[in-house]
């Protein structure tokens, strides 16, 4: 018996769950998609000329959220649009997620008057979906004494076109877009309201770096319309740092980076330690050919040149940070497990 | 920053873990995939006329497996077979693998001169994904105090041919592969060794009732010559138990079903209620028009003919069950959760 239980258990709330999820899903358009939730599998079609971008991020309560400090929408906002930036560094069209949820049985449960943690969680991912055309296609759902989401996002790029992690040369400029900083800025927010220690101040900047934490914005226009003008040599998306996504494009492209830190474009609120190694902005680093001509912003979102890609070195680290004191190497210092 | 840390790490043990498995990866070979491990995504390739079967599965510590009655390496076959099976009841070709696991960091470290846990999990996963030509693609490794593992199988299908659960028909025959309940004898072995009684005999039954439990096989062949041959009007496979898989049928299908008890392929060590009831299986349950000729075995399989669809009844529950005594609706009793 699948999940270790002897004796058989009459049937109840899961399939309910189910259900209800279910026709929440069926909201949201469903192009590229043939079959939903309901089957053994989905069914994802994309079109001829196209392959299929395929990605997984785990988010586990404790680690990648707080249940006491992130709000249920906010979850689910953040367990989509991980898997979205994902995409978007591919410069892929979102076509599926799939969503396996872990929860303890009263976050299933609605408290009282009030909506399930569950349903609060559903509002924050179905309404980003839909701001992508992202059909909920599929998951899985089980009792568990932590609240875990594993989202699975299914994406198409044309055949051979995908911005891959490996294409920096040396000579190529290193773009990213927005500000760097800002999630990190938000959580350090969060962590001084838990400790009950006064805010800095209420000011606009403050709360645009907790919405970056809370709710930030996958850029997936912005992969879409690098990839179809064909501007960026390599791509990926800022989710652990800049100081270690650089280290893993430095990796894959066998190259290395000199970034001018005056030319970081810093979030109002965040420090330059939160912008080099804050993780979670899930802005888009890319490179391009210097002679490529890139405009200053997509779909508003501004795009600034940070630095320049270099030839590999023998030295242990790959990023080397210019400022006004001179140059020094900059480790990778974002966010590591097991570590 | 990504991880509800406020000061950054320095890195260690993800990358060399993530190098680990991607080194141990790489030995499947990669017909379908184009770029594995390494990048923001992985990309899938079908051929034309393919469309792609996605499915996720949750297994979480204390639900689906234990940690002291389970060894690593069956936690890792079952984790696979899960999504494999799925796979097969829609008669698809595997193509690519994705694995989250969020893991207690002890599990991540060798225990001294022995292979960590997560190496061993990974001795079981892989060596179906060999049989299986089944690359691991990717997937996410997070640091967690509850053992968590969300399988992705991505498979692919000629297009619009995919085995659905909605095609089964009043008059079509209801087949299973193989035997029923074997995995659910095997569970409730292990229960009666954690509890210390007295096993009922070292029989070969029980053996193998035991392997079907730890090592249950997806029957990806059998799906696909299922498909190939344009056999089976519906499918599905048998996870949660035959009388709730049963009940997904008729539910998807609009029909009932009367299932006759004599004609069950039992599992020589289950009871009848193991058979009727016990999940994990993983056999598949199809049905085919009357006059199709099915074969008494598949690549080896026994096919057995276990009832005939009918039309929908009014009544709650949809399945028969034809004994000597007479027939008697059969509830759905197989696993839920939430329940």
């Amino acid at each position: 018996m699948r999940h270790l239980r002897l004796i058989p258990k009459p049937k109840q709330g899961e399939l309910a769950l189910l259900t209800r999820i279910r026709d929440r899903a069926a909201k949201v358009p469903k192009r590229g998609l043939r079959l939903g939730i309901g089957d053994d599998c989905a069914l994802v079609q994309p079109k001829q000329n196209e392959e299929l971008a395929v990605t997984t991020d785990l988010s586990i309560a404790g680690r990648h959220f707080r249940l006491d400090w992130h709000s249920p929408d906010a979850v689910g906002h953040r367990t989509l649009a991980r898997g979205l930036s994902d995409l978007a560094a591919m410069g892929a069209r979102p076509l599926a997620a799939f969503l396996s949820l872990g929860l303890p049985s009263n976050l299933a449960r609605p408290k009282g008057p009030q909506p399930a943690w569950i349903d609060r969680f559903l509002d924050g991912f179905l309404a980003l979906a839909e701001k992508y055309d992202t059909p909920l296609a599929g998951g899985d759902l089980a009792e568990s004494s932590l609240a875990v989401a594993d989202i699975v996002l299914v994406g198409a790029v044309p055949r051979g076109k995908a911005l891959l992690r490996c294409g920096a040369k040396p000579g190529d400029l290193v773009y990213v877009t927005g500000a760097l900083g800002g999630a990190a800025a938000g959580l350090a927010q969060l962590d001084k309201k838990a400790r009950k220690s006064r805010p800095r101040s209420d000011s606009t900047d403050l709360n645009d770096s907790l919405a970056r934490h809370l709710y930030p914005q996958p850029r997936i226009v912005q992969g879409l319309f690098l990839l179809r003008r064909n501007l960026a040599t390599a791509a990926l998306d800022l989710s652990d740092g800049l100081s270690t996504d650089l280290a893993h494009l430095c990796s894959e492209s066998g190259v290395g980076v000199a970034i001018d830190s005056a030319s970081l474009p810093i979030h109002p609120a965040a420090t330059m330690q939160q912008a080099l190694h804050g993780g979670e902005d899930y802005e888009l680093i890319f490179t391009a050919h210097p002679h490529a001509r890139l405009p200053r912003a997509i779909a508003g979102v501004p795009i600034s040149c940070i630095g320049r890609i270099v030839p590999r070195r023998r030295a242990r680290t790959q990023i080397t940070l210019l400022t006004a004191a001179g140059s020094q190497p900059l480790e990778p210092a974002g966010w590591e497990h097991f570590s």
